[in-house]
């Protein structure tokens, strides 16, 4: 099995490609080869995996670039390649170029391939494409109508999957994403990053900015859980699909201060204080716009679709898988 | 008020451009000039009209004809231009190039235009933007996800709508129209064109082709409903719409087997002889495909939408509107 992760240098799909590295195989399918693509951020090769793995920066925007990388016809691929929420909304021209344009490259590049190429392709959607007024839960065939620039890309990405599924060209599955938290390592312009900074640099023994009000909730889920959902797409009977490609997957609702009530119980008030409240009108307002009730995501669950059952375990998801085990900002 | 209509050599941008030569005035303001454009149909100029009244031949995908259009800033505009539903599915590539590539060359043209610029754009989407499995009636926040080409691209167009409205580039209105019934004039490749034609061929004494089955449903109605929807629209305060600019309009849900039924109580058994039944795979699996189950259109009729009540209205309207009251097909 041709594995190509388009994002592959992000969070996202580093991840996915460690491991993959790790399993050799997905389900008794061998993996062959993994190709890791990403047009900012040039992926690290995982080490010591039993199959070939390259690696590239390549900018789906630019014209031949996804026609190159279809070439060899890798049998699945990861789209995970996206501007995010922030920079969408701040850059208008270069969300709908990358989300949209970069997308729809990607799908005509398959469909041009012909001759029965058909392979499976993982689409990275979102939350995002939700937006207000809400019902008191959010079931599937709730309308989706975002409130954000990026929400509308992914939402247009999730139809075309839809198109291009249907028509036979390709066999996509489409994950809308909650919100990733903890997200590791250094803050990205994803506007949902607030809700991963006020548990990740506290637990590390640093000051984090909260820009928005503890009343405001979100639906969470962790990198594991979100590796697991997209290793769980890539061999899903899709017949069980329909023509509804896309899923909203399991997470966790909690709301700010919930978030930090769980950090509490894990880490302690001292850990909580380093939580600075400087309201930011633009932040509030994006986080605002989403302010989800809660998600059945009954077609996922049914499917198979698994994440965290509350806050707290995905707090000990982020120690477990980034910190060692500890608490380092307890050490300090 | 300068007004451009696009697809003004259609049936419905004809309609409106003799509607508005007839009014002088949209609400209290006067009409100072219509320009009507169409890539394929050279639209016919209204006569009589007390303003200047423009025709032109010219492709929303051609480059800069966009910008062109939008130079001298029209303060309406009505955006009708859309490769139909059959022809889209037969033809991938036209149906997204001109569908969405189109919709979207014109919103970034009005986007570009700058220095405040933000005319009223009012778009026709349609009732193929959803798709099944339905609930028992559908609501005004049920999912889109269409299962034909046409229908992707029609809520694509619905998602930018809101879109480039919300970041203030334009004031949009998008009309999920319902099947347009009676539609007159020559059979055109849209697949709803089964619903009509077994209507308007019988009552001028021809024979008609029914190619599906008569248990398949759909929402209708009528051209003069739908220019006073497209009229509607053109002065509807936004402010009402929030973040969702798109609205399903009201329409009648009829049976073809109850609009057959309508068409016996208006115009006799001799009439309804005239439908002959030819089975065609195609277009059965195309409109099964649709098979609505009925709207509220809760929002729309509390917005002051309006349309006929029974399909024997539908009929009864065509006669008035294209048949000058008569039934031909009875006086032969």
């Amino acid at each position: 099995m041709h594995i190509l992760i388009l994002g592959g240098g992000g969070m996202l799909g580093q991840k996915i490609a460690i491991e993959l590295s790790k399993r050799g195989a997905i389900k008794e399918k061998q993996i062959s080869r993994l190709h890791l693509v990403d047009a900012y951020n040039a992926p690290k090769i995982p080490e010591g995996a039993g199959f070939q793995i390259t690696a590239e920066i390549a900018d789906l925007t630019a014209p031949g670039v996804a026609t190159a990388l279809v070439k060899d016809k890798p049998d699945l691929i990861f789209h995970l390649a996206a501007v995010v929420s922030g920079e969408a909304e701040q850059d208008f021209e270069k969300g709908y170029l990358v989300n949209l344009d970069g997308s729809r490259n990607l799908f005509e590049a398959i469909r041009l391939v012909g001759g029965g190429y058909r392979p499976r392709v993982v689409f990275t959607s979102s939350v995002a494409v939700y937006g207000g007024p809400y019902p008191e839960i959010i079931e599937d065939d709730f309308i989706l109508q975002p409130l954000t620039s990026y929400g509308v890309q992914k939402a247009i990405g999730e139809l075309l999957l839809n198109d291009y599924s249907r028509r036979g060209f390709l066999d996509g599955v489409g994950l809308r994403l909650p919100s990733i938290c903890v997200r590791p390592g250094a803050p990205n312009k994803a506007a949902s990053g607030l809700f991963s900074n006020i548990i990740r640099e506290p637990l590390v023994g640093l000051e984090a900015i909260l820009p928005a009000t503890k009343d405001v909730k979100n639906v969470f889920a962790s990198p594991r859980s979100a590796v697991g959902f997209a290793l769980h797409a890539a061999t899903l009977d899709t017949a069980l699909l329909g023509d509804r490609r896309s899923l909203m997957m399991p997470g966790v609702t909690a709301s700010i201060g919930e978030e930090i009530e769980a950090l509490g119980r894990i880490a302690g008030d001292k850990i909580v204080a380093l939580i600075k409240e400087v309201p930011d009108e633009n932040a509030q307002r994006m986080v605002k716009s989403w302010d989800w009730p809660g998600f059945t995501s009954e077609r996922a669950r049914s499917l198979g679709f698994k994440c965290e059952a509350t806050f707290d375990e995905i707090i000990q998801v982020h120690i477990a898988d980034e910190l060692g085990g500890r608490i380092p900002g307890l050490e300090k």
